[in-house]
């Protein structure tokens, strides 16, 4: 690690400039918005919204770019269909900064405020984090969704997308900055890294006297190389190996149209079923009716050696199986005793992302939402609803799984902290 | 940095297997104290308080083999006193842990609930963090101290104190594990390092699969050590340059008195005030009566060209001064324009931790309380008053000044998480 950073140290001399410039821009930018009512920073994002449609053209125009170039380079269609964006697609985008927008403001509430025997009265306020940047790889709607909470909450932020989407993302910001001008907001308040090397993420997550917290979304490598390089916080998860258990007591209605809803709804995405639990009391009963249905849909099921009994003809799941994210139409499925080897096979083998458990026994219920060490646990629901939209944040500006500051769903309240205020009348300490 | 673990790693192979085995412990009393009801829990701090008083004569006669080492290898009477434990502190640190049982039990408190349009119940539960690890170099209290925090908050807890109260800390430890058995609780949830290597530290904080956040407690060079070398998330505060801002409306009187108290009423802890910015519209009426209470309390002011033509007689304050955490008697002091400078300079200079302005001006008051970027910014009232008991959340882990997580004094609460539960009723995503 400090090895690739002294080497680029060396190489990357004109990216470290560009680096610190932007963080340097950026912190400024931060102390101005963090002082900002929400007026100003719904304007921009309003602006922001009206930027998207009116300039359209543009942004497809350069877009095109970008999908031209992925294709010479023979992305996969999956691949340039993720990249491409639409009048459509652009007004989706826009919508969900008039969502943003329409989110309260987060920055100068007095979260608790008390009063101590001396008179003094004592509160916390929340602040914004300061600057945050964001390393992504998937499609250029994260620049704006990105941007948008971060002004919402008062944040500057340094923008580094995907190297195939370099021109989308440097339009895009154009917009955001232009609106942030227009509100009277300093427009480096959002900043599009304008280069692909790689080298720049690393000078970026060098910086930590400007840059207060880093988000890594994308895939796993990505994950691990910003979390390995950056003396910055990292705010991430590597994987979602999310389970559901069907408990003895479950409907045996609701399990099924939930696991199949958990599994094939959007099978790659990291809040969909990977494993599914079957109590043993219900799964003769239960596992050949909801296998039927999830090889309806395409699911190809891995079954520990008692699922096989009940299920012969489905392959058998090995212990890699039960740690494996597929982000497929492949499901592992396990027979248990009861609930406390449901829980012990999630804590040993899951990534503390969503759990949900199918039961109409209060006890369980409770034990299972106690007993479970993830980000989000459930009682009769999919687990796709781990999403900060689903949740009811408003918007999502990733997932958590480690536990330091938030944990699971982040939106923009997880990028505030909070400050403490303190009201005297000339106390001193005896 | 990696080449000392490298090294280490070879050496200390005893070491890691010692580090290794405490995490492995402490991650299972973690699961088993995270799912502790508050009457056990507080059965174990009672028992912890009355322990240390029964088994007094043991303690104090461990502390005294530490005493007379410290007293062989030449230590500083200062040192000594530190380090010695009596009757009456021992009295001091059983109250402080039946306070810490009178707390409100953090864990399982439902922070919001609200509905979704689908019926979906959201809500975010506290949760403890887990493992939490604590290397300090200061009194052996901090072993109870953090330790009556930890399991109130439902952590479980590594403490590795300083080696010259190595043989205080195990006996007092040796107390608190036998008071979690006595609850019905796991000792493992509480355990000192019993070696006085720092090979062990090093060796702990590589353990980031076990141990969830670590918090240095010490001087400056400890606390580097421990960030530097922590694979493991680490709350900290390196120094404390707290600045008081006397504005042109300042009370005088009240000016005088809470600045002498910031500097003197203990000036070698983190909250005491390090440097004095008094409005240039005050100045010559506040400061020579202000320099002469400091004076005759022994404070040395250093003070910059405006102040000297007030104070001829004081010394030169210089660059180097803005910057300085004194722990001592000596106070730098700056004339300046208006409030914006003196929160200009509180941005440059400052640490985030620790800043008052003494102001009868409504518009001053909130300015400063919005414009500056510390974990407490106050209004009238002494800088030492920043601290978890005197700000009233009950006791206090340590100061964050990094904005991640927790932000200021930290108590119970945020040695907690929380994380999502959703109550449904079949609900899938559409």
């Amino acid at each position: 690690m400090s090895d690739i950073k002294e080497k680029n140290k060396l190489k990357n001399a004109p990216l470290s400039k560009l680096a610190a410039d932007m963080a340097e821009r950026a912190r400024k930018a931060s102390l101005v918005l963090a002082k900002a009512a929400s007026g100003p920073k719904n304007d921009a994002l309003h602006r922001m919204a009206r930027g998207l449609a009116d300039r359209a053209d543009y942004i497809i125009g350069q877009n095109g770019k970008d999908v031209e170039e992925a294709r010479a380079k023979g992305l996969s269609a999956a691949m340039i269909d993720r990249l491409s964006l639409t009048e459509d697609r652009l007004a989706r985008i826009a919508d969900g900064l008039m969502q943003v927008s329409a989110l309260e403001d987060p920055v100068g509430e007095i979260v608790h405020m008390w009063k101590r025997p001396n008179g003094l009265l004592v509160g916390k306020m929340r602040i914004p984090l300061g600057v945050i940047g964001i390393v992504y790889e998937s499609r250029p709607n994260v620049t704006a969704d990105a941007a948008g909470l971060c002004v919402k909450s008062g944040n500057a932020v340094i923008l580094r997308g995907g190297s195939e989407t370099i021109r989308s993302n440097i339009a895009i910001g154009e917009v955001l900055r232009d609106s942030l001008k227009g509100a009277g907001l300093p427009e480096d308040a959002v900043q599009v890294v304008p280069v692909t090397d790689r080298g720049a993420v690393l000078e970026m997550l060098k910086l930590d006297e400007y840059i207060d917290l880093v988000i890594p979304r994308g895939g796993e490598g990505l994950i691990r190389f910003v979390a390995e390089n950056s003396r910055i916080p990292v705010l991430k998860h590597y994987k979602g190996v999310c389970h559901i258990f069907v408990d003895e007591t479950a409907d045996p209605g609701m399990a099924e149209s939930v696991c199949v809803n958990a599994k094939v709804q959007r099978p790659g995405v990291c809040n969909a079923m990977e494993t599914m639990l079957v109590h043993e009391k219900i799964a003769k009963k239960f596992l050949p009716a909801a296998a039927k249905r999830l090889e309806d849909e395409g699911v190809e099921l891995r079954g520990c050696e008692r699922t096989r009994k009940i299920l012969p003809g489905i392959k058998k799941a090995g212990e890699s199986d039960w740690h494996e994210e597929y982000l497929d139409l492949i499901l592992s499925v396990k027979v248990v005793k009861d609930i406390d080897e449901a829980i012990a096979h999630i804590e040993k083998y899951g990534s503390m992302h969503t759990e949900s458990i199918i039961t109409e026994n209060y006890t369980n219920s409770q034990k299972f939402i106690n007993g479970v060490n993830s980000s989000t646990v459930m009682v009769n629901a999919s687990t796709r609803f781990s999403d900060g939209y689903e949740l009811g944040l408003g918007a999502e500006i990733g997932i958590s799984t480690s536990k330091l500051h938030a944990f699971g769903p982040m939106g923009a309240l997880e990028l505030t902290t909070t400050k403490f205020v303190v009201f005297g009348e000339g106390q001193i300490r005896e």
